[in-house]
């Protein structure tokens, strides 16, 4: 019984201000109080991608959900803008060639996208 | 003759500022003055809340908008953490057990989505 | 060999401010470089289409795009409210009856969305 579809949905993140960040983990944990079959992927690039930097105030939520199933994939477009290595991101955040690119691909895959 | 295309939109709202709530608005309009066949749904949470609430500056084009077809959504999960009840919503706005969850199932279903 | 799947993908620009406008610039070059077989189209309304403009700082870079096969559509609703031409607009940009309504009909074709 119950409903058996599995979700497929991806999060765009490319703002870095407290208020964003802080709804799109909101967001993320609500899903998943809400839907049970849910797959999640959580893209930053441009400055969303400063939340997913080993020493941000946000490592802990993210080291949580990745524990708890979520995928976190950085732009290396932009780690490469910024000069910096993917060993700066929170152990277990993955690298992809472009954050737009994902998006588009998983949206190509039937993902559901959500921008908060 | 013409296009019979049932066209199914979600909107997502999640900020309470004037400019983008108009917009929204806006966004509503245009779109079913394009688009005749067009089903629409409007989803707020967080912030975006405020404007459904009965006594925001934003209820008579609601209850005009509800008139002509539209549906309003409201997020449980943001009413219940600031306290209220959905008594206090715009009369035929209704609520869903969460806003980004609410989107997810739309966009499943074929659902275009907007997020103006 | 390689992926032969041709990618689809319109962008939603509603805002003005020169971040937003640039990280749109940059979501197309990386999207370009990242997926070779990717059609796009940038739909701008509202405050967006102003970017679109002849004497926009922008234009040259929309001009490029434009030779590159990006695809920029205005809309109407947004430059009758202006009370402006769409000779205003930079040569090869393209005007929609309502940008809302285009970005819609993208997506209900299968058309990725991107909204940076």
């Amino acid at each position: 019984m119950g409903d058996e579809r599995i979700y497929r949905v991806v999060f765009h993140l490319d703002e870095d201000d407290d208020e964003r960040v802080l709804l799109l983990f909101a967001n993320v944990r609500n899903l998943m109080a809400d839907i049970q079959n849910v797959e999640i992927e959580v893209v930053a690039y441009s400055k969303g991608v400063s939340a997913f930097l080993r020493d941000s105030e946000y490592s802990d939520r993210i080291c949580k959900l990745i524990d708890d199933g979520v995928r976190f994939a950085a732009c290396s477009n932009t780690l490469n803008a910024w000069g910096i290595t993917s060993g700066k991101l929170v152990d277990g955040v993955d690298t992809v060639s472009s954050g737009v690119g994902e998006i588009v691909r998983k949206q190509a895959e039937g993902w559901a996208y959500i921008r908060p």
